[in-house]
């Protein structure tokens, strides 16, 4: 047997410890493993490379994918919404490679185009890569633990400025459509606001808070989701460099909120874009384990035959789920969410009125 | 209403931000919160501090337990087995102060005493409190992803070590009965060999994954508990300096292994005992988060008077089981445990022959 | 003798170390410490605590300063240029104290006013503080270390990220007129460019870098510092929200170079504003070491009454030099510099043509 | 030109990083440079390998060393005091593979056996390499800071078992000979006490500072170096497995205090043996500039044919010592250390009566 893996998307710590076990499990199951480069890129301009238990050593660690990654490179519409369809020429690739299934560790979009790919005879297994935690189906996904870990950090190095010069510190992260991130790194870090897309926040709600703290003679720090919105209010939370060809994001919903919170308050309003280092890096023991356990389990999914399904957390239990029933579609933070009601509970400000 | 908060046992990372959780939560329910120092006894000792939410703030980062613990204050066998029962008088305090029930944070032997003050009228709620992970009905504890980081961050240090001379590194981890913590750290940091108590070893099975490395160029990392044993040998794991009242333990079966490995293999062979590192420092972002969930369960099952009832984590939820349940019963990893046979799947030697 | 201790100015990681320091050796000399609250504000507004070794106990590891700062408090001109002259009043409030002299801990314009109180009859002693490492005659400062490692293990983060899209990521730090911590920290994280406002740089010189990095199949990672100027063009490099009374800095040198280099690249540029993460949090064992020899030495200079010092390493030694000749001059990178030099030895890309 | 580069003794984090730097900066150069494998022993061995801009791309944050290292191989003596002289076959090797200089990373040893071979007419240039930053002439060497930045986190992770427990925590830590781990690990990590080598210690005196520590309601943190020893008292200090060939080293004179200590206090004390994670892992990112700057330098020293010289940090500035001035010597903590007189001065107990 033969068996391809990619990792399609936007990186994520983690990626790595999956391509390591399931390269591992395969070997020891007698299976020859071949990696392919730049995700769906690498199948268009046929860039692969052997992967044996050599190439994956040392690996677990570090951050990112060795096989490289693309955001954009999808065959059935190649470079954009209006690209060529050369799925034909991929599959002709595919044949003369000789796979006989595919291993795709990526996201929504990746797991549309793997499917898309089952139904040409590529027999697929999925592997759930979102940093967001947002894919339907799977309770966590490996990275998102280390971004949390990130997010947590950030917050207190950011608490200790805000303490020092009793201020009020926004901290933005990660976190478009789904509010994991600010949630779960919101609480790591002990932020006094929490806002996130699912929850519309007011601005008045956060002031107050941030008042209370003031006249209890503290600071406030506040974690807000790039996707979190403002109940009632269009917000212009972008500003871009105006002649470039590639809009530059200089600021969001975090200086939005600045803007608007610091004429409610008497203390100084300051906010740190927390960006691309939330993606980067080592992965947790956490992230490393659960990565492990997904790249075995797609193994086990390959060996059992068991194509057109994605690995899946559930409670504790690694599963797997139709890799159709996944795509397009994402988990967002309930608003019945255990977590979201604990951070309720010990008086997190959530923005509601 | 008025509660008592304690914790017992080991220290361990996460209890601060488990106080501070109770505390804040109980406290938005109009509960008056009190903090019984150094575990069972400061209330013998009638050691005791208002908790309001000043007294919790900042805390939630901090390692250890703002209210100090004790190994072995048990007011029903007054210091060791056969010590005086002093729980009458500890109960005349419990009602001077007036508290109505008692927030009980500890491990196995915590929740035993918990559960025999409930039966002389003080109602309990217990929160797990385990390094090792290994307390019935409760999947993960606060404090384990901490000690897992540990272990994991100490074998990526060693492995540089191993790798550059070609060594052979052992490190013992905790773990007298349970093996979770070496064989998730383990995982997290790419051990060859994982040795827990669960599963007797093979010392030949073990030197034969160090010699088939050797012959691959390659080093060798071994990451075992303080309470695997060989298989079939008697070991006499523990030296003592003789002199001493209270015996101190030097070294165990970490170095044990390495004596009888030494003369089996090409490559020096090293020992390093992870000790009390393993549990003290602030806790991982995962471990804030949990310890938050389980203290805000901890106040609802007082608000819902679900007394006699511990926190559990049960898949990914938060529930509650009985404590007299959990009492003197423990966790062990299961032989047909999803991560042990994901280390199989990779190829971790596993010490069976 | 009775000697008041205060920070000024922005916080950085050390302070409390510092304090601890100065507090312990004063204490173990039988001198009385009174902590003033929030720089020259407390001496204003009348806010002291006693210093003890329990006030200080502890407080090594944390970040911040936990007597608190504030980064206008000029009794000299309370509030700003125009502000009205308060020191008359402050040092009534000195006399009533019975303060003997100030250790005041502070950058620049802590010094400055600390050289005016000085000449009011408040001796005083200083201790450099500066996250930039500039202030004249001191060659490193507390705080710096801290920072120089934020900015390499986030480059470390970046790096797996540009790896694994093949992108140029670019991070600006702080640094507005030294390029300190760009230097280091873009030595210390493996940068390909590193671009400081001691040195012009040429945007084609950066793109040719990007290109050649692109053929080798390779990223590139550069680390500008927010002073970074672009050789013979005018930058328009801040973007603020225009209704906002306190204008906002939404992007600055990164992303107009970001702006300019994306045309002239194949690969994607992104850029990371580092921000506020960079000067809090607990500091490094380094920082710790020296903001403690700078607390012990300021100590002695009291002790031996040699006020209108400050505090300085020089070489491996912890030295004095007269506050006047620090205020009001700073330290930049010389076009000699030996670490210019070993970046350019080893093929750093720094910007000119 | 053509250069050899090879690491001997134990490893350290910031070998890859001197290797990277000297490699770069030499082919920059124009001179072609040959990595020689696990010390001498690759020269004895015939194990080399090229070492161009792709060999050294992404080790710097690497801890050890890819050459890989050998603590005994010399080819004077090989393998031990009586062994055979090999030196005239390894001349053999050096003049087949053309090498017309050698850049010998390493400590003591690896400086007096590159000594002899530059009088046999390989012209060496020295880069000092001690864990232990105890090299004479040399006020800081690369790992060192990264080993004081273990030991001071793992006191801080101490501390709050300490605290929680009311304990007396020891850890040990390197130095056999020179105190400098334990004198600024302590000093960052906040120990009460610290025993160097330099300073012989009283049982009684530790004991007192335990004993004041615990009547203030407090923990006791002690940090001994391994070669620390009792004044006038003969120790024990090594326990060993009898039967071993190679006597494995138990428990040192951490363990021999905590026996001494245990029946002079009320608290109890547990000791914690660092061991070998002080050395390994990636370097911090001043032990990564600090490589950076020893590699550039050495490679200078090569391109002015400053041979017989090692590289060394004196004040802020580096500089060369001839090898013959280092070899056999080492650098200890002097009575009169800045330092040591800092601890003294902020009441760290040192051991003196």
């Amino acid at each position: 047997m033969h068996v391809g893996v990619l990792t399609g998307g936007g990186d994520c710590p983690g990626l790595n410890a999956v391509i390591r076990a399931v390269t591992l499990a395969l070997l020891a199951d007698g299976v020859r493993v071949t990696g392919i480069e730049r995700g769906f890129l690498g199948l268009v301009e046929r860039r692969v490379r052997p992967l044996d238990a050599a190439a994956v050593a040392g690996i677990l660690a570090e951050g990112g994918t060795i096989l490289g990654t693309h955001n954009q490179a999808n065959p059935f519409a190649w470079f954009g919404a209006g690209g060529a369809d050369v799925s034909a020429d991929t599959m002709a690739y595919v044949r003369e490679l000789g796979l006989d299934a595919l291993v795709a560790i990526g996201g929504d979009g990746t797991m549309s185009i793997a499917h898309r790919f089952e139904r040409l005879g590529l027999p697929v297994v999925g592997v759930p890569k979102t940093i967001d935690n947002d894919i339907a189906h799977n309770e966590r996904s490996f990275g998102f633990d280390s971004a949390v870990a990130v997010v947590a950090e950030a917050l207190d190095r950011l608490a200790t400025t805000a303490r020092s010069h009793g201020r009020v510190m926004i901290a933005e992260t990660m976190g478009r459509y789904a509010g994991w991130i600010a949630l779960e790194g919101g609480l790591a870090g002990g932020a006094d606001v929490i806002l996130i897309p699912e929850q519309p926040f007011s601005v008045e709600a956060v002031a107050a808070r941030c008042r209370a703290n003031e006249q209890a003679g503290g600071h406030t720090l506040i974690c807000i989701a790039e996707g979190a919105a403002a109940r009632g209010e269009a917000m212009t939370v972008m500003r871009t460099i105006e002649s470039s060809p590639d809009p530059i994001r200089l600021g969001g919903v975090g200086h939005w909120l600045q803007q608007r919170l610091q004429p409610l308050v008497a203390s100084e309003v300051r906010t740190t874009l927390l960006g691309h280092v939330q993606r980067g890096g080592t992965p947790t023991a956490f992230d490393r384990v659960l990565a492990t356990r997904f790249g075995v389990a797609a193994a086990q999914l390959v060996q059992q035959r068991r194509f057109g399904h994605m690995v899946a957390l559930q409670g504790s239990a690694c599963t797997a789920v139709p890799i159709a029933d996944v795509a397009d579609r994402n988990r967002r933070v309930p608003p019945d969410d255990e977590l979201w009601r604990a951070a309720q509970a010990i008086g997190v400000c959530l923005g509601e009125v």
